[in-house]
């Protein structure tokens, strides 16, 4: 008890402290996650291939699964001071709240502009595009947490920005478009007639509210229109799962200094950027067979890609012009329901996850949106911080993992990802508020349908 | 320049360093500030006359110009400890935009889901309220700043919460008053039907969009009229203030851990809680005699209270049911013009601060809001963190300082106030990126209509 009263409320590593390398967490995976295929030949991607789409350095991290370590460069480790370390926070007052004798523990990652962790990644992909000597990049953006995060990366580094942000988002969150704008990056509502994708959409769909599978192809092409442009991307991609692992290097240096080890980690899942970075150093030693933790996935019921997808080849993008990849998926076409978590509403799952899930090192569970917000509110008001919904999947899967312990009588420890900030969600939660949030679950029809446009890939047979 | 290069990015006092007192720069002052005036009797507000508005224990804190230290309650620590202590930056990015000698630190107090320093007096009140064994507790809030952190304070103890929020606000910012509604309280569009004040008002004006004065009103009969209900004030008030010198007091035990000592401390300046908060514990040297600093207010051209103010008594409210103050004021009559810096828009400003000036101990500029905003995209390019529109004010002539230190080649130690972020302006940005924003300046009539409402007090004569 008295060990535990010297822990304090959060954690901060000291500046000296923070970590200077990334993890790559397929170094140490004796199943090595399948390799992207070309979406023309259905070969492996070679990094020739890669290059003309993605920047030199970030090709040679999304092939290597040979190095654990990776080292942050200098600009990067200097960005990262000016919002990291993030804080490891003990969630007393939580504990205290529920009345478990539980300890929980929460990475918090929304203490800075972006509002998330994209930052960790958006800063690694325009250094190193600036680094190559590129004009700029594009990108495209749902609700706007990551085009949020790169339009920062790039006012930093003087970089041109370019975001596709999804029409329907463009006009009904202006707020996140303004953000953008005033970090200096230009904004275009998708679908949009700068591009050829963009002007063939509008002539077949005139009034569409667009989607990201559209917004990524405009953004493809913009790229590939311009000299000196690349396109970026914020999830999915095992180069943005390395950067996110910034995340689980802090948490885990920030536990070691109080011996503290934890039971259970949790993690929101949309692309499974944030998870696999916060699980980065831990699966490594449960791969190495060093330590064992319970690792939990959690998922939106109405976008189920882990709990009720296939473990197959399939598109990235709707538009099917990104490279395919092997992961869990409930197929491209699958058009998940408007959830609030918009980042949560992605139809596949970045692919080494995909392999440490089906190899059995981590679990998974789904749940749903009128609870998960509950469990929001409920956090809000004894820990101060007002959580995004998709962060609050893992708050949620947190207190019931922590009202069992009160059951069981067990005090484990708990550790989750709180990935980011509400602020710009409050219309979500006003509907919440008025009890007008409904749930959706998608029936066995709804994933057939999506299933039923899977390619055929021979590696999958 | 070796020991420079030591001082990381950010300093956090560890959880064991946070100050455990607040500051009460009253105690050092010779000419202490005027007492408060009853608004019927004009006389000296007594405790037994403050104490049918305000909790008794704020009540004393109001009075108390004697003990230079007050001890923080154990459980208002507890509660400092999940938001503070706030880091202190060092803004190498900006300065090296700059290319200056200057030295620039800020103090931000952006990190919790208030988005500014207002909920370290918020917690204070509600304290000492819940400890009275009140049930709730009344406010207005005008932006939302402060009403939404009343309402994080009030969630965290169980305490009902009810706030006026000016109606114009109430139906343009439905961000804020979700936030608050998410934290539990009872948010009312003012004018409203609730009060005998807002109804008179509603009947002589039926399309009104209501106003900071007339909210208060509400919000000081609703307290009156409901058993076990106490007015709380989010600025403006020596007990607001108090708590207030936490920034401070963490600022200066960072600043002290690194042997460094400010040449320049700049705040912006509202009703003054958040620069008399800042400046406390260095004033305090100053009037000793300890030390010299030089303290910059800065406020808004469109409410220049201390730059063309009149030091007199004055109503603190428009309605004219509160305490009179003895202050620098523009008259509570005054009508600044739709500033973006909602927050700065007071007539008066908080009596104590007032005789620092009068006296003076502190310097003060007023800024117009477009260069505030140029200034704001310079630093969140640079810094990372999109400040307020209030917060901005005190960047602006921060870098106008440092900007004077590379022309003359000193290296200053500048040290500003950040008092938080302004994820919930993206309106006001919209207008900057757009390019319709004006500045205003009252003419000198403006003023003198203003100063024609000031009441007659036989202590101004």
């Amino acid at each position: 008890m008295s060990k535990q009263q010297s822990i304090p409320y959060k954690i901060y590593l000291k500046e000296s402290e923070m970590p200077k390398q990334w993890y790559n967490v397929r170094a140490d995976m004796v199943n090595k996650p399948a390799p992207l295929l070309n979406p023309q030949t259905l070969q492996p991607m070679t990094a020739e291939e890669l290059k003309v789409v993605f920047c030199e350095e970030l090709v040679q991290q999304e092939l290597n699964d040979a190095d654990r370590y990776i080292d942050i460069p200098q600009e990067i480790l200097d960005f990262y001071k000016m919002y990291r370390p993030a804080p490891l926070v003990r969630a007393y007052c939580l504990e205290k709240k529920l009345d478990t004798p539980a300890k929980i523990y929460y990475k918090f990652e929304g203490n800075n502009t972006s509002g998330s962790h994209k930052l960790n990644s958006a800063i690694a992909q325009a250094y190193y595009a600036k680094n190559q000597g590129l004009k700029g990049v594009t990108t495209e953006t749902g609700a706007g947490q990551w085009g949020t995060a790169l339009s920062m990366a790039c006012a930093y580094l003087e970089l041109d920005c370019q975001v596709y942000m999804v029409k329907v988002s463009y006009e009904q969150k202006p707020f996140r478009r303004e953000v953008m704008r005033t970090y200096g990056a230009k904004v275009t509502p998708s679908p949009s007639d700068t591009t050829e994708v963009g002007r063939k959409i509008l002539e077949a769909f005139p009034g569409t509210g667009g989607s990201l599978g559209c917004a990524i192809s405009e953004a493809v092409e913009a790229a590939s229109n311009q000299e000196g442009y690349r396109y970026v991307l914020g999830s999915v991609l095992n180069q943005v799962m390395l950067h996110q692992s910034i995340i689980g290097m802090e948490t885990k240096a920030a536990l070691d200094q109080y011996g503290i080890v934890p039971d259970i980690i949790i993690g929101c899942a949309g692309g499974g950027s944030n998870l696999g970075g916060l699980i980065a150093p831990f699966v490594g030693e449960k791969l190495r067979g060093e330590k064992d933790y319970r690792i939990i996935a959690v998922e939106p019921a109405s976008c189920p890609t882990l709990t009720r997808g296939k473990y197959v080849y399939d598109y990235c993008d709707t538009g099917m012009v990104c490279p395919l990849a092997k992961m869990y998926t409930l197929g491209s076409g699958f058009i998940p329901s408007a959830s609030h978590a918009g980042g949560l509403r992605y139809h596949g799952m970045n692919s080494t996850l995909s392999q440490l899930y089906a190899d059995g090192y981590m679990e998974a569970v789904s749940v749903e949106q009128t609870a998960v917000f509950a469990a929001a509110k409920e956090f809000a008001k004894v820990e101060g911080i007002l959580p995004a919904p998709e962060s609050s999947h893992a708050i949620k899967v947190a207190i019931d993992e922590a009202l069992k312990c009160k059951e069981t009588g067990e005090e484990k420890t708990i550790v989750f990802g709180l990935t980011g900030t509400g602020y710009f969600d409050m219309m979500s939660y006003e509907k919440f508020n008025n009890g007008v949030m409904s749930d959706y679950i998608p029936t066995e029809e709804d994933l057939q349908r999506g299933f039923a446009g899977l390619p055929k890939v021979e590696a999958d047979m």
